[in-house]
């Protein structure tokens, strides 16, 4: 039995089989909805409204609406059964993002990361230009009696001169058409190769002079946004820059429910294809847009927590998710890109950054490459804030991580008007005497508030006495904005006739909540690393701050909510992207990546879980800034 | 237009286009005919006779023929066109050996390599035990909260323990479903893995204890003869061996002819399949006959010719043939097996034993690493007799060898009754008093001379004063056996009526002076070389005789046609087929496989066609034993 489903405003109409979901409806219509839980009826971001036919939602997901949505036929995509020809209506903030993004055309802006480079003190060599794929192109002897050593070794011994390689594998079909290859070009050939391992690995032999055309991507693949650059490998120039939201959202919004679906509910299979696919179409853009032929892109490296890089090479990750958090592996092999899918050069091959453990990933790795701790004798720190926490404490000597979950607040998730880094999204906010002012990615309409602006807005909040410092507004005062919503207090930021969609953006307490739980995590991870490794927050020479909280983090409110220790805010750097940077600083230079696979061996993981002082930590966080202030004695809200 | 061939005696039709060959008829009829020069014409041991219909044969073809013939419509297959309808005869001699012998399920005699390793001295360690891919079954502990290390490192964790390797690579597939199968085999899992350059490869993980089931091919891939050893990798024993024809010789029965069909006439692609389908034949009658599954069989490892390797690994030989005399490596790469279409393990892994130069290859590798001269202080020599003679001199601190045109005399090529030494084949023979007796392989009815009975042969004819020194018939003595055929004189070595063919067996004049030209430009080769390193022969402690012979070759007569250098006999051992003994050892030995590689690198090529004092030697040995009477103070013929 099968059934139309019309969706509206796109005016979209499928066919399906009687007791598929809404969202698979969606889905076959190309439309893509929102799914922080993966269609687990969990985070309620499948909201449609049904304005024809019968639906009969289920009884568990009326708990997400007012009475007022259900009497309007308001239901869960994925929990909403087609048994009728129906006709729906996807209200703005249950589009997916990336759709807006892909169609609309807009970028997503990152911090210049040639800058970090910068960061890295002159007394220390930058890492040499030394692509992981190289292009020779030379013009061989001819053999005669006196030299007629093999084709390969012609080849080999002139590439010895050029490379600090003693030895070359070389593929058998490199082999196989070798001697014709070189006697019709008269000795005159490109030879590519890689490092594999600590060897050469010739690649490709062709022939004439090729060398010109040598390009590689260095790829952050994150849970949330996947980021792809080009850059000339043969000069380690930046070309290109070009991100889309991670095609797997589809599958769900964080790891842990696209490993569900890779594990229980579905298959890894689709999970990896969706990776692959942003990755083929972010190539081919920049490919198209810098006129340059995909075969000419010889390498890649891609960085991603541990869980990306498990699905962008096809392996299950299946043992990561519970107890005891076990990956297939931390270290990743060099693979061809084409066994994955990826269409660059047939022989192109691909490195993933590897990583510490099942919560501290590649990314991080990266990150400690790109900002140099571990090059230097002073102690530094790197915090990445995403779903993740994850800390690194140490230098030259040492290194020691840790992993804690913050939630999807600080990427826009589980807030109703919260929402990724991208056009329209609420990053900067102030509150003067009951005004609020704003500013958006983009200086679009406001859609909705991104990270840094969530961080800003509990600065705010709580330096204007909005919220308690234990986070509960604070009803004895009047305040317009101050709005009660089907039984619960929100604050509304903007108001329906300033946005883009009609809807207030607004915050509430239970989402206060969450942000002081995510930023207590955070904030816990660091201070019980730094606890454990018998240190003060003041012996950190520098932090650095990293995350996908859009161009901007405003470091001195990250300090007065509590999340980043209270050191003198000079010491604290924003990076930005920088698995993105220490992913292009492994693909243009062989001592960078060796130095990243370095970082990873000798990095210490401290399992939180597993570690009592964390709770304790944790629930002292728990305050604004902190329930112990001698942690924040720099931080004074307003009196 | 087509037209039908009949061949007889098999009955079998086959219809062809106009103007193919009758070569090429008989192919399509699945019948394999001889031919020595892969069809230019130019040997003469494809003739047919046209029995019925009109077929015109080449006028050059005509000079292998008799008036007779001509008349009763004998033709050479390879330049007759078919424009008729035809029935054609095929002589016993015409038809290719290898198919009587796969069909008749003969097989060859090969000296028991076993005895080898008894002529390495006792005070020198045999290589250890340790193949290379081997099999190990572990149970693995559980992953905890305090050892939760990666699931590939748990395994290399355990593997370290009982391997010599600090890295593993691990592919792709390996990995991907790893997580899912160590936890449903309870950590209980088999792993495979091979040597890998300097590296552990790990190949295959499987569920449960496979490790009892792991066997190797040691391969010879020779030109004239595939050899296949089956052996336990659990404990080295050799469970069985199985040798045919190498079915490439329908392109051509030497290297040479072979390289003009795979790079001028013809393609590789036909050439290298040839001696893929004689691998899988072997394999799957070996692993039939033994009760095992050829999905159980994980390692190669062939020695061969500089040119068998190339075809082996389907590279073209093509700059091999011609001076400057240029393969495309000398090292081959390690490869799956599938990746040649050889069905064993779809993970198994096969190696080449390295070569030295064009025309020194892996084979003699093998041999030198089969008879342990790389590892004795004292100077030994080793002597490879085919198609090429190939000299190896040394010891543990330096090798030197070079190569020699030898022709195909000393492998039954050439001469009217010589054959390869398989059923039927004189191998020994004695004239006493103008009686001739002699013993074939297989005691079966002669049918032609091989080798070692080519060589049994000129010395009695020497030595009983039938021939010269310089070769010719001495006619002034009457001789019931030496007959008059064309113009030319042939003595009889078994009239028609002892013969399986019904055709007398015999030698002319021209052919000994081939065998002269082949035992000079040998013995030249060795001479050349003892020259090069300032030795004499008394100086090399033992000569070790490898060669397709069959299973003996008499030293003294050997030495007495000035064949091999004139010293104490108990210093000369045949040592039968050393390439396959060499690629056994690798086989089940890292550390010979790993020796054989240092052989290679250290061995030094003496270009021989450069090398103005060989062509002296080689004129000064055409000469029973040889002009310089001094070389062979030993040898005095019967007065």
């Amino acid at each position: 039995m099968k059934y139309s489903v019309t969706f509206l405003p796109d005016n979209k109409t499928v066919e399906v089989e009687s007791e598929s979901t809404l969202l698979h409806a969606a889905e076959q219509a190309g439309i893509i909805i929102n799914s922080l839980c993966g269609g687990d009826g969990l985070c309620g971001e499948c909201q449609l409204q049904v304005v024809s036919g019968k639906a009969q939602a289920e009884i568990n997901a009326i708990a997400f609406f007012s009475k007022y949505e259900i009497e309007h036929g308001y239901v869960l995509a994925c929990r909403t059964k087609v048994e009728d020809n129906l006709t729906v209506m996807i209200p703005p903030k249950s589009r997916a993002e990336q759709e807006q993004i892909l169609l609309a055309g807009a970028t997503i802006t990152y911090s210049e990361p040639e800058k970090l480079v910068l960061h890295r003190r002159s007394c220390e060599p930058a890492f040499a230009f030394d692509p992981l794929v190289k292009k020779v192109y030379m013009e061989l002897p001819a053999p005669t009696m006196e030299d007629n050593i093999s084709d390969i070794d012609r080849i080999t011994r002139e590439l010895n001169k050029v490379s600090h390689y003693d030895h070359f594998e070389i593929s058998l079909p490199c082999l196989q058409n070798l001697t014709e290859k070189l006697r019709a070009h008269q000795w005159k050939v490109t030879i590519t190769f890689a490092r594999h391992n600590s060897s050469g690995r010739i690649l490709e032999i062709e022939g004439g002079d090729t060398s010109e055309k040598n390009y590689g991507l260095a790829i952050d693949v994150g849970t949330t946004t996947v980021v792809v650059q080009l850059v000339n490998l043969k000069n380690g120039k930046l070309i290109g820059v070009k991100g889309s939201h991670n095609l797997q959202a589809r599958y769900g919004e964080d790891v842990i429910s696209r490993m569900i679906f890779a594990c229980v509910r579905g298959s890894l299979e689709p999970v990896h294809k969706a990776v692959i696919t942003n990755i083929n179409h972010l190539a081919q853009g920049l490919a198209a847009e810098n006129h340059i032929e995909l075969r000419d892109v010889t390498a890649i490296v891609a960085a991603g927590n541990t869980t990306m890089s498990h699905f962008l090479l096809n392996m299950t990750p299946c043992a990561i998710r519970l107890e005891p958090y076990v990956p297939t592996t931390t270290v990743y092999p060099q693979v061809y890109a084409r066994e994955l899918g990826i269409m660059i050069n047939h022989e192109g091959i691909l490195e993933v950054e590897p990583s510490i453990a099942s919560y501290v990933g590649g990314d991080i790795v990266a990150g400690v490459l790109a900002c140099g701790m571990a090059d230097k004798q002073e102690i530094q720190c790197l915090i990445d804030v995403g779903t993740n926490g994850e800390i690194v404490i140490g230098n030259n000597e040492w290194l020691v991580c840790c992993s804690a979950s913050a939630g999807p607040a600080f990427e826009g998730g589980g807030a109703k008007s919260g929402m990724r880094a991208t056009r329209g999204a609420i990053e900067k906010i102030e509150i003067h005497d009951g005004k609020v002012t704003y500013e958006t990615i983009g200086k679009a309409r406001p859609r909705g508030i991104c990270g840094s602006g969530l961080i800003e807005t509990i600065f705010e909040l709580v330096n204007n006495k909005i919220i308690e410092p234990h986070g509960k507004f604070d009803t004895s005062r009047e305040n317009p904005r101050l709005v009660n919503e089907n039984g619960e207090l929100r604050y509304i930021i903007a108001f329906p006739a300033e946005t883009e969609t009609g809807e207030a953006i607004s915050i509430s307490e239970s989402e206060i909540e969450n942000l002081i739980k995510s930023k207590g995590a955070v904030f816990a991870a660091i201070k019980s690393l730094v606890d454990y490794v018998g240190l003060r927050f003041e012996q950190l020479e520098t932090i650095y701050v990293a995350g996908g909280f859009g161009s901007s983090l405003n470091i001195p409110k990250a300090i007065a909510i509590g999340l980043i220790p209270d050191i003198d805010v000079k010491r604290i750097l924003f990076i930005g992207n920088s698995s993105l940077t220490g992913a292009r600083l492994s693909l243009t230079s062989i001592d960078a990546f060796e130095h990243s696979l370095k970082i990873a061996r000798s990095m210490t993981n401290v399992e939180l879980s597993n570690y009592t002082p964390f709770m304790n930590e944790f629930i002292a966080a728990l305050f604004l800034p902190h329930t112990d202030v001698k942690l924040f004695p720099s931080v004074h809200y307003q009196s």
